[in-house]
């Protein structure tokens, strides 16, 4: 994309920052990078709330006693640049990115422990409510499409979570539709103006690859800017 | 370049997750991402050891009574596949990266406070030196190549912090000499099989420019391999 040509305001919806509890590291620096390639601007925002919990990332287990505001941790991702999400006002912005991460099913929404019978978090609801409703593009990466599924379940989506899989059957109890798609793809929902791309649901996906279907993502949701 | 022409194992040393306390998130990314795309495997170590003090990124200010390791803080980068630094083989790799962020200032080392009269931690100095001795390249971002710089004095090595600034001075003191060069560049010092690029030493700087340096920067790392 040809970055004279865009200038896009975009926010990015974060929830901490690592994989296991809060966002994905990797995809939220990804995202940052592929919309900054294509020239659009970007603004990180999150739940100035604690996360449902902490894990320590070496050993995958609970750091039982700890506590982590999403905002503040998401501030290692942004760089100290990151607002609360209920300053979010979606009339300024041009499109909605959420990376994913555990943090994105445990914090955001309670996907990881009620599957398609959980709910968002209020405030990420309106903002994600607020963005389909003006018809403004938007793109979750990894697990995130889960939260726009159960916030959206009238709107049959079609989205990817890479492969079949437990939480592509609990999104589909909602009437929305799971597409197979490899790491380095993103699929594009014209209807609902949605899109989305496996990164890390592929666990083992080496990050170019990861990095590869994020910029394909970015870029479907900048283009669907214009429609 | 091409991937499929080469196959260097690099080791990547990193000391938390964070901007203000420990390795600079985004850089951290970009170089695994960069090494990733020219075919490089690697294989992230931080000292198991507590970080100076934590930070809360988002007001600037030291958490105080907070203590985060770094082993375990950088396994939100690593997504868990990070080892101790003493368990660094070095002939077991091909070169060294080192991403930027004031934990390198200030856990791997006390630039932060000392300035040329600082110390690097003693299982970092040996992995920095062991890598010297044997003419592996090193690579480092940002503020990294002060950690280098205090390691090997005698060296009279050239390396870049983007703008001369303090830290610039404190680095020519000891004997080293300071190029100037932007975000988008790397220097490389072929007598000592070092490269630098300044990265968020210019704080401003677009993401997608900042990972244009360390994509040249990992590149240059690479190609000395093979000198």
């Amino acid at each position: 994309m040809n970055r004279s040509k865009t200038n896009k305001k975009v926010a990015v919806l974060l929830c901490g920052s690592g994989f296991k509890d809060g966002s994905e590291i990797r995809e939220s620096v990804a995202t940052l990078l592929a919309l900054s390639q294509c020239g659009a601007q970007y603004q990180c925002f999150a739940p100035d709330a604690l996360q449902h919990h902490v894990v320590n990332c070496l050993t995958g287990e609970p750091a039982v006693g700890e506590a982590r505001n999403m905002l503040v941790e998401a501030a290692r991702i942004a760089r100290g640049s990151v607002r609360a999400i209920t300053e979010l006002k979606v009339s300024n912005y041009d499109a909605l990115m959420i990376p994913g991460g555990f943090g994105v099913a445990k914090n955001l929404c309670d996907f990881a422990s009620q599957g398609s019978g959980g709910h968002a978090r209020l405030d990420v609801a309106d903002v994600i409510q607020a963005f389909h409703q003006a018809r403004k593009p938007i793109g979750a990466i990894c697990i995130a499409p889960a939260l726009v599924a159960l916030t959206l379940r009238g709107a049959a989506l079609e989205l990817t979570l890479g492969e079949t899989c437990e939480a592509s059957q609990e999104i589909e109890k909602l009437g929305h539709k799971h597409i197979v798609m490899s790491v380095t793809e993103c699929h594009v929902d014209r209807k609902n103006f949605f899109v989305t791309t496996p990164a890390y649901m592929i666990d083992d996906a080496p990050i170019h690859e990861v990095f590869s279907g994020i910029e394909k993502c970015v870029s479907a949701v900048i283009n669907l800017t214009d429609l």
